[in-house]
């Protein structure tokens, strides 16, 4: 880690909150919610970084509608904003981490999605005191996950000429692959998924944006300069943010910059993205159920079952998703988690 | 029919509420549930003896705690009672058919469980019609339900000697059998499905108890001497009912006494004691789902789901009993639906 300059947290807030209907919903997307244990994702992406002498206060890229949410989110785990940005409308990640930027200086950013899981958090920060030299010398450095399987549900990156140590460079981003392509790259043992996390200095980036979507800059500058502020709560102006081209880190910048790298990690990472996943991750008993205290089974195997109000009895059933919320009772055969959003919005 | 006089009908409430928990419970046991079209199965009762030059007003006898609902529920359509007899213990239903008997005079009456279906009712006024002239000879009739299927949950009469006509002496009732004993009464065909309707004279029947259970007719007795009326509710008492044996009109009497006799009829009945009953009974789809308007199937086959208000959005499963009810949700396989005993109560 370097010895002057501490970094600032960038938590990303998106997500429209359908993989895990019912119980995530717009209003109450996936990284509020308490799915892996007592603290929501949000609160767990927090205190990743609630370390003073390494990181500043974070800064939060959010939803407006989130606001009250986030702030008693960050209340109960004792952690005070730098500033909590709020987005009157969504564009992506490349225009909410230039927002972020603006506010920023010249600090490194590490930029982190609020609804991911680590479990490993000593090796994500060594892994972030890895790629913080190449940082300092300007680089754009993303976290590539060492994949665990033939996922088709993420991004792959392709790993370059290696740099000192562990860090390569990028050599390209790969959209969510079929499967054969997915089993391809897990055999070569040269691609990683794509986990949305990066660390750069804020003005390496702004330098970026300028160069490769300068109208998405000069948007996210005009939307802040007409900013309304109060307190750490940050309201840029909504016709000069929506005026802003949508796109992602990724697309806008991360495949046009010159000097982007990688830095391989194994974190016991998951971007809890479905029913399924959080019963892959989840505890589970001798039978292989994951279940909630309100839930009542007997002779089950291999259930995830969850609900936040209504008791669930079952019996005699099998490798069954059954989620309840508030009036909502989901049903699906385990596997099928994605079959969510015939229902869901 | 007999010219000269009309027939009282007896409308027994009595149940648990179990069997089809979460939507039956003790506060509303399924004869007050609209579980097979607009009706309760209760009202279906009344209706059901509901024409006026065969049949007087009803006597109900039912647990007290069902007074207001019993009310509101005839109020619904159109029936008014001779009495509420509300049962301060439950003593089974000899002691309770006493109670009416007691009221009625010498009057046949008709006794029926308020928690079956019937649906085809001209059949069931033929076999009371051919009833009729052995109950004004003194006879305690039964109906004997024309079985499809080797049934073990039901309990069985065999046939003794024909009467007049179709009617037939019992030779003996018969407890819910093994599936083989089953199987081999539905073959002989000299068996029929016990159904709990009963006709006869209450003179007669309360003749029969004073010979087979003084001590009952006694208690019955005392109940109404020292019972309180208000319109037509009565409420016999409480300590003298307490005192009364707690029998079955098949143990204390019908089995008993002399002159008792069985009428084969085929009607459509079901006695709607599980949910795998009625989805057996119910009107499905062409996947073969039973299910109300506030549940969503997609790729799903022979389900049975009901809800009173959570909404059940389900996928590519099959062959599931889902059950909402208030704040509960029950799920089984159907076959399986004799486990909600698991959950209930």
């Amino acid at each position: 880690m370097a010895d002057t300059q501490t970094i600032i947290p960038v938590i990303l807030s998106g997500g429209s909150g359908t993989r895990l209907w019912p119980m995530s919903t717009p209003d109450r997307p996936k990284q509020f919610l308490p799915l892996t244990g007592e603290r929501t994702m949000f609160q767990l992406t927090a205190l990743r970084t609630h370390v003073a002498d390494r990181f500043d206060a974070p800064i939060i890229v959010a939803n407006a509608r989130h606001a009250e949410l986030i702030e008693a989110q960050l209340g109960e785990i004792g952690v005070s904003p730098a500033a909590i940005i709020l987005e009157p409308c969504a564009r992506n990640t490349a225009p909410a981490i230039a927002l972020a930027a603006l506010e920023a200086g010249s600090a490194p950013l590490l930029v982190m999605p609020s609804d991911h899981i680590i479990t490993n958090e000593a090796a994500f920060m060594a892994a972030v005191a890895a790629a913080l030299p190449l940082v300092e010398q300007g680089w754009l450095v993303t976290f590539g996950i060492t994949p665990t399987g033939p996922e088709t549900g993420y991004g792959y990156i392709r790993k370059g000429d290696a740099l000192a140590g562990e860090p390569c460079k990028v050599e390209r981003f790969i959209e969510k692959p079929s499967r054969s392509a997915a089993e391809a790259m897990l055999a070569d043992g040269n691609h990683l998924w794509n986990g949305g996390i990066f660390l750069f200095r804020a003005d390496i980036y702004l330098g970026a944006l300028s160069i490769h979507a300068p109208d998405m800059l000069a948007a996210a500058k005009a939307a802040l300069a007409q900013a309304k502020r109060n307190g750490a709560r940050i309201f840029p102006n909504n016709e000069a943010f929506a005026a802003s081209p949508a796109d992602s880190i990724d697309y806008a910048v991360m495949e046009k910059a010159e000097r982007v790298a990688v830095v391989p990690v194994s974190m016991g990472w998951s971007d809890v993205g479905s029913w399924d996943a959080l019963h892959e991750i989840g505890h589970k008993d001798e039978h292989g159920n994951l279940s909630t205290e309100n839930a009542r089974l007997d002779n089950t195997s291999g259930m995830m079952v969850k609900s936040d109000g209504i008791r669930i009895s079952a019996s005699g059933v099998d490798n069954l998703i059954i989620i309840a919320s508030g009036n909502e009772v989901l049903i699906l055969p385990r596997g099928s988690s994605q079959d969510v959003k015939k229902f869901a919005g």
